[in-house]
C-alpha cells in the first residue's frame, strides 16, 4: 500500500472529465434542495423547524439481485415465522409504548398545569392580581423556555406537530433525524412542557410523532448509534418493512391523542399513509386496539385517586351523550350553514397560518436565539390574555339548581371562580350541554378572537405543537355562537352546536372526512349524531377545498418535501416521458464487468442514487444481428457500489464471477442498509486499474417505461408501485443503441418541477376532473 | 357490392393458416373457461348458480390513442364541472334508491312473515297443531317457490349473496349479467320472498348486490337494452369511472343492511374493494350518509304505525347498550376463548360449506327443476323444523318482574306464547341482555345445531340469499352457550356473550375485522365495548386464518372467478415473465397500416383482445444502423378493429391517415364502448385487399415489462395499476427484432394457473412470508 493514494472524498478529479450532473433527487448538504440542472428544478428550500438538508427518497421496490434472491431460496419456514412474529410484537409493542408515553404525557401536563393554577388561585384569592401575573407568566415562561431550547438545540425535528413530516415519509421521503431517540425525547418532554404552559397547541400531533418514533426505534433496533446487532431485526432492514411499521405508529398515535381506535386506524388510512394494504388495516387496528386497552387500565387506576390532579375522564371526551337528537327537516339549514361557514373559516385558517408561517420562518431563519426569543413572546402574550380575559367576562352567579359545586377551583369541574367573589366562569368545557346560558354572547366572541390570534400564531414557534386543539377551540367558539344566533330557529343543543362547530372548522382545515367523523362519533359516544356529523363534514370539506388545500398538503410545500400526488395533472397526459429525459442530462451507465477507476469517478462525479449496468450481448439468436447488441442488465444501488469499494472486492482481470465467490462477502442483509458515505475508502492508484464484476449485485428486474409513454401514467405506476427509479427504454429495436434512454425519479414527475421546466403547460392547468 | 361477400362469422377460413390459439384471458360460450392451450390453463367451470358464460376482464387503465388525447385536449371547464356533478349526484343517488330498496324489502319480509305467523298463531291458539304445521309449511313452500322460479328462469346470477361476484368486479372480472335490471329485481323479489318464507338466509348481502345494481344501473343509464342517450352519460362509458360507482353501491347496500355507515364504507373498503383512493373514501361515505337519512326518515314515518307490522326498531339492532361494563384481568380468558372457538367454528362452517356447495353443484347442473325441488325441500326442511322445535323446549311461566306484557304474540316483543298456556318462548332475541335464565341449556343446543344445520343447508340453494344472519344466529347461540358454561366465572353479560359470540364466528367465517368491529359498534351503539370486540375479532380471524381461506374466497374459487390476489407468492420471484411468455403461442402483431384481409383473419382466427401494433421505424438518428429496425406503436383493443370493419373505414393505398380524417368516424365516447361481436359484418373480397391505418386507434402507451421482469414484480405492476393487458418487451436490443416477446393478462399471473404450468414449482410453495 505504499501507492499513491486517492482520497475519494478529497477534491482530486480523478480523469478530468467534468461531469457536474445535477440530480433529481439526492440534495446533499452543500446543494440544499436545489438542482445543477436548471430544467427540472425542486422546491424552495425548506421551511419551518427543519434545518435544511439532505433528503433521500425511499426505496419499496424489491430489489432483486442474484444475492437477494438467493436468500430468498433459502429462507426456511422458521426464519418466516420468525418475521411473522416479531411483525406483531412490533405491532403490539408500538401501541404498548405509545399507550404508556401518552398517558406519562397526559399525567404530567395535567399535575403541572393543575399545580400552577392552583398557586395562581391562593394569588387570586387574596386579590394579589399582579403577583398572580407574574407567578403565571413566569411559570409558563419557564415551561415554554425549556421546550424551544431542547428543540432549538438538540432536535429541530421535533418542532411543529410532525404529521406532513410522517405523510412524507410514508409518500416515500425519508426526512433525516425524523424518526430518532433524541427526537423523541425532545418531543416528550417539549410536548409536557409547551401544553403545560398553555400555549395554545395540542398534544395530539405530538402523539401521532412519538409513535412513529416508537415504531422507527423498534424497527430499527435501538437508536441510529446504538443498534441491537439482532439477527432477527434483519427482516426490518427495508423501506417497506419500516413503512409498515411507521403506518402503525401513527395510527398508535392517534388512537392514545383521541383515545379513538377506530378513528386512528381510519386517520392513518385517509390522511397518512399513501400506501395501503389489508394485512396492514389489520395490523394497524391490533396496535390501536393494544394502545386503547393501555389507556384504560390507568384511567382506572387514576380514578382512585393514585395521579395527582389528573382527572377522571373516561373514554368519552365530549359531553353531549345525553342530548337526544330528533331530526327535523328544518334542521337541514342551521347543519348546511355550520358545513358552509366552517369550510369558509377552515380555509382563511390556513390562507393565514401560511402568510404567517412564512413570516416566521423569516424570523427563524435568523439563527437559535430568533427561536426561542419568539416562542418566548408568544408564551407572554398568551399568558397575558389568558390571565387577563376572565376580568372582561361579567360573574355570573351561582345557579343553585345545578348540582355541581359551583364554584370548582381545585380540581377539574366545569365552573371555575377566578376573580369572582361567587360568580362562575366557564372555559373548562365549551362543549357541555343543556347550558345555554352559561356563555354570554360576549365572551364566546372575546373567546374566538383570542383563540383565532393564539391559533395563528403559536402554531409555527419552535416546540412540539399540535393543531387539532387550536382548531377544536375555535371551531367549538364559532359553534356556540353559531348556536347562539340560530337559537331560536331550532331544537338542536348549544353543546351540539359547538361539537359541529368543531367538526366543520376541522374538516375545513384538515380536510378529513370518514377519519374526523369516526374520531368524533368515539369522542361524543351518541351514534345518533353520525349522519349529522357526516353532512356537516363533507359540506366543510367541499366548502374548503374549492379554496385551497388542506393545511397539511401547505405545510408539505412550505417544508419543501417533494410529495407525490395521488392524481396526475391532466396536462400530463400530453407529455411523454422522453421529454421529460431530453430535458436532462445523458444517464450514466456502467458496464457489467467495470473498471474501478471507472466507478471512482462516477460516485464522485454524480450524485445519482442508481446507474444501469449495460452488458454487450453475448448470445444472439439471429446470425448476423450479433454486431453491437447492448443489453440492459438492470439497476445498481450507489450504496452497493460504495459498499463494493470498502470491501475491496476487485478483479485483476476483467471475467464474471461466480455467485458463491461473492456471497461470503455480502451477506444479503448487509446489502440492505443504506450507507454511502465513501469519504472514508481510501483506493490505490493500483487498485484503480482493477475491475469489479457489478452483475451479482445489480438489481435484474427494475421497472421500466417506454419513451413514449405519458408522463400521467408514468406517475401512475410510479407511486402505485412505491419507485425510486424508473428507467425510460426506447420504443424502436435498433442495434448498438443504449437500451436506456433516461431515468426518472420522484423529483422529475412532480407537477411543479415539470411546470418549471415546461412553463407553457402551465395554461393547461387547472383542468383537473378526477 | 355485387362481389362475393365473406361473413367473418362464418367458417370459411380466409387464408387458411390456421392460427388456433388460445386466449388466456377471453373464454367464448364454447370454449367454456378453459383454453385451448394446456400450458396456462384457467380453473374449471364456473359453480353454484351462475351458467357458464363469457367472463371478460376489465381494463381500468386509460387508453391514450390519438382519438382519446384529442378529446381531453378539448374537454372544457364545463364538460369538467359536468362530470363533477354528475359524479356526486349518481352517489346521492345510488344511497336514495338504496335506502328506499331496503326500506321496501324490510316493509315487505315484516308483513308478510308477521301475517303469517298471525295466521298460524290463530291455529295454534284453538290447538289446531297439524292444520297449523300445513298452513305454515304450505305459505313457506309458496314463497321460496316464488323467489326460487324467479331466480332460475329469470336471472341466474341473482342466487346467492352476489358479494364474491361484486368482489371479482372490483378485482377486475367483469361477471356477465351481474348488475342488470333483470338480475336487480329478481334479487328483490327473491330476497322479500326468501327471507319471508322464514328461510335461514338474511337480506344483507344481495341488499348489497341490489345497491351495486343501481350503481351501474345508473351509470350506464338503463338497462343492457334501453340506454338514455344522454350526453353527459359518456363520461362514465369506462371502466375506472363503474368501479368507482360500484363500490359506492357495495358500501351503501352495507349501511342498508346494517343502519351502519361507517361500517359500510369499511366493508367496501377491506372486503370488496381491490383499488381505493382518498376520493373515493368520501364519495362512499357520502352515499351512506344518504342512506341513513333515508332510513331514518322511514323509522320516524313507521314509528306512528304506517307501516303496518313493522317493527319500531331504531338504529341500534343489539340491545346492550345499558350493559355497563368494566375490565377485570381475568376477563382476557372468557374472551380469548370466545375468539378461539370462534375460530375454529369459523372456518369449520366454511370448510363444511364449501363440501355442500359442491354437492349442490353436481345436484343443480342436472337442470332447473331439479334446483327449484332443491329449494322447495330446504324450505319444508326448514319449515318443519321452526314449526317443531318449539314444542321440544320447556314451557317458562311469565316473570311478573319484567315490564313488558308477558306473551307477546301479537307484535315485536321477546317474548312469543306459541303453544305454551302462558309462558314464554323466546327466539326473538337472544341478545337481550340481564335475562341470563331466559334460555335452557338445552334448547340453546337444540337452536345451535338446527342453525348450524339449516346455515350449511341454505346457502346454495337457488334464491337471493345473505350469509351474514346465519352466521348471527349460529355465533350467537354458541356465544350464549359458552356464556352458560363459563357463568359464575366471570361478569360478563350473557347478552354480551351472544354479541362476541356471533362477531367471533363471523370474523372467523369472513375473515373481516375493522369493518365488522365497526358494524358491530353501530349496531349496539356502545362504544366501551370496542376493546373487547376487538380483542375477539382479532383472535378469531388469526385463528381461522390457519385453517383455509375466508368464505367469499372459497365462493370464488368456486364460481372459477380470476381473482388475483394482493400478494404475489414467493416463488414467483424466481420465475422471469419470459418463462410465462414462451410457455404461450407467440404473439399476434399487426402493422401499422395494415390490410383488411388480414385484420379480418387476425379477429376470427384468435380471441385476444388486444394486438400490438409494430411499425418499421421511418427515421433512425444513427445512420447505417436504419436496415429493419422495428418500432412498437402500441396496442389496439379488438372493439376498436371491429369497430374500423363495422364503420368500414378503408383506404385503398398503404399510408397514414391525418388526424381530422378519423376524428369525424370514431367519436371518443363511442370508443369507449365495448361491444366485439362481429359475425353480422361483412366484407366484400375488394375491400379484404384494401388497407386500415391503425395508428391514430391505437393505444400508445401500453405499460409494459423487461422480459427478465420476475413475475412476483409484475404481478404487482398488473394489479396495483389495474391493466388487461402487460407487454413484454425484450431486454436486448438487435435491429429486426420484434419489440415485442409477448403479452401477459390476468390468467397468466394467477398462481393457480402458473402452478399448472409449472409443476416443480409447488414444491416450493407454502414459502409465503408477506
Amino acid at each position: 500500500m505504499g501507492e499513491v493514494t486517492n482520497h475519494i472524498g478529497s477534491s482530486i478529479n480523478y480523469n478530468g472529465e467534468e461531469r457536474e450532473q445535477g440530480d433529481a433527487e439526492s440534495n446533499t448538504l452543500n446543494q440544499p434542495l436545489v438542482k445543477a440542472n436548471r430544467k427540472l428544478s425542486s422546491t424552495p428550500l425548506a421551511l419551518v423547524g427543519t434545518k435544511v438538508s439532505h433528503i433521500e427518497s425511499l426505496d419499496y421496490e424489491i430489489n432483486e439481485n442474484d444475492l437477494f434472491k438467493h436468500d430468498w431460496r433459502k429462507r426456511s419456514k422458521t426464519q418466516v415465522l420468525q418475521y411473522i412474529f416479531l411483525k406483531w410484537t412490533f405491532a403490539c409493542l408500538v401501541g404498548l409504548f405509545t399507550g404508556l408515553i401518552a398517558t406519562l404525557i397526559n399525567l404530567a401536563v395535567e399535575n403541572i398545569a393543575g399545580y400552577k393554577l392552583l398557586a395562581v388561585g391562593h394569588f387570586l384569592a387574596q386579590e394579589r392580581y399582579v403577583t398572580g401575573l407574574m407567578m403565571f407568566a413566569g411559570a409558563n415562561l419557564g415551561l415554554t423556555l425549556i421546550a424551544s431550547v431542547l428543540c432549538v438545540c438538540f432536535a429541530p425535528t421535533a418542532a411543529g406537530p410532525g404529521i406532513p413530516e410522517i405523510k412524507a415519509y410514508l409518500n416515500g421521503i425519508d426526512t433525516p433525524n425524523m424518526f430518532g431517540a433524541t427526537t423523541m425525547f425532545v418531543k416528550i418532554i417539549g410536548s409536557i412542557g409547551a401544553v403545560a404552559a398553555g400555549l395554545d397547541l395540542g398534544k395530539e400531533g405530538p402523539l401521532v410523532h412519538i409513535g412513529t418514533c416508537i415504531a422507527s426505534l423498534l424497527g430499527q433496533g435501538g437508536t441510529d448509534n446504538h443498534r441491537i446487532k439482532w439477527r432477527w431485526l434483519r427482516y426490518f432492514n427495508n423501506d417497506r418493512d419500516r413503512r409498515d411499521l411507521i403506518t402503525c405508529g401513527s395510527a398508535a398515535g392517534v388512537c392514545a391523542a383521541f383515545r379513538s381506535p377506530v378513528g386512528g386506524v381510519l386517520f392513518a388510512l385517509e390522511e397518512v399513509a399513501t400506501w395501503w394494504r389489508s394485512a396492514l388495516l389489520w395490523r394497524t387496528f391490533f396496535s390501536t386496539a393494544v394502545v386503547v386497552v393501555v389507556l384504560r387500565g390507568f384511567i382506572e387506576i387514576c380514578k382512585s385517586g393514585k395521579c395527582g390532579l389528573f382527572g377522571s375522564g373516561g373514554l368519552i371526551m365530549f359531553d353531549v351523550s345525553h342530548v337526544t337528537y330528533t331530526y327535523h327537516v328544518t334542521d337541514i339549514i342551521p347543519v348546511t350553514l355550520i358545513g358552509v361557514i366552517g369550510g369558509v373559516l377552515g380555509s382563511l385558517y390556513n390562507h393565514f397560518l401560511h402568510k404567517v408561517l412564512r413570516l416566521y420562518n423569516l424570523i427563524n431563519a435568523k439563527g437559535k436565539i430568533h427561536k426561542v426569543l419568539l416562542s418566548l413572546s408568544v408564551s407572554l402574550f398568551t399568558s397575558v390574555c389568558l390571565y387577563g380575559l376572565p376580568f372582561l367576562a361579567t360573574c355570573k352567579p351561582c345557579d343553585p339548581s345545578i348540582k355541581e359545586r359551583c364554584p370548582t377551583n381545585g380540581r377539574s369541574g366545569n365552573f371555575k371562580q377566578f376573580h369572582c367573589p361567587k360568580g362562575y366562569y366557564t372555559v373548562r368545557n365549551i362543549f357541555s350541554s343543556n347550558t345555554p346560558n352559561e356563555f354570554s354572547m360576549g365572551s364566546l366572541w372575546i373567546f374566538f378572537v383570542l383563540y383565532c390570534i393564539l391559533g395563528l400564531f403559536t402554531f409555527g414557534i419552535a416546540t412540539p405543537s399540535g393543531l387539532f386543539l387550536p382548531i377544536i377551540l375555535m371551531g367549538s367558539a364559532y359553534g356556540r355562537m353559531l348556536g347562539g344566533v340560530m337559537g331560536s330557529y331550532t331544537s338542536i343543543d348549544q353543546g351540539l352546536y359547538a361539537v359541529l362547530g368543531a367538526a366543520s372548522l376541522m374538516a375545513g382545515s384538515m380536510r378529513m372526512t370518514v377519519s374526523l367523523c369516526v374520531i368524533f362519533l368515539e369522542l361524543t359516544n351518541n351514534l345518533l349524531l353520525l349522519p349529522i356529523t357526516m353532512i356537516v363534514l363533507l359540506i366543510a370539506k367541499t366548502v374548503g377545498d374549492s379554496f385551497n388545500p388542506s393545511i397539511y398538503d401547505i405545510i408539505l410545500h412550505l417544508k419543501g418535501l417533494p410529495f407525490l400526488e395521488a392524481n396526475p395533472e391532466p396536462w400530463m397526459r400530453n407529455l411523454s416521458v422522453s421529454d421529460l429525459g431530453d430535458a436532462k442530462p445523458p444517464v450514466v451507465t456502467l458496464q457489467g464487468v467495470e473498471k474501478v477507476a471507472r466507478i471512482v469517478d462516477v460516485l464522485k462525479n454524480t450524485t445519482h442514487n442508481a446507474f444501469p449496468v449495460l452488458d454487450e450481448a453475448e448470445v444472439v439468436p439471429q446470425a448476423g444481428l450479433a454486431t453491437g447488441a447492448i443489453e440492459l442488465h438492470g439497476l445498481i444501488l450507489r450504496a452497493h457500489l460504495v459498499k463494493v469499494l470498502k470491501k475491496r472486492w476487485f478483479l485483476t482481470e476483467k471475467r464474471r464471477t461466480e455467485e458463491w465467490e461473492v456471497r461470503e462477502k455480502f451477506p444479503w442483509d448487509e446489502l440492505a442498509e443504506r450507507e454511502d458515505n465513501f469519504d472514508d475508502v481510501a483506493i490505490t492508484s493500483s487498485e484503480m486499474q482493477m475491475y469489479v464484476d457489478l452483475h451479482p449485485l445489480t438489481n435484474t428486474t427494475p421497472y421500466t417505461v417506454m419513451e413514449n409513454m405519458s408522463v400521467a401514467k408514468a406517475l401512475v405506476l410510479f407511486r402505485q408501485v412505491g419507485l425510486r427509479h424508473l428507467l425510460i427504454v426506447p420504443k424502436i429495436q435498433v442495434s448498438g443503441m443504449s437500451p436506456v434512454v433516461g431515468i426518472l425519479t420522484r423529483q422529475d414527475l412532480r407537477a411543479y418541477n415539470i411546470l418549471q421546466a415546461f412553463p407553457h403547460l402551465e395554461k393547461s392547468k387547472g383542468r383537473k376532473a378526477n
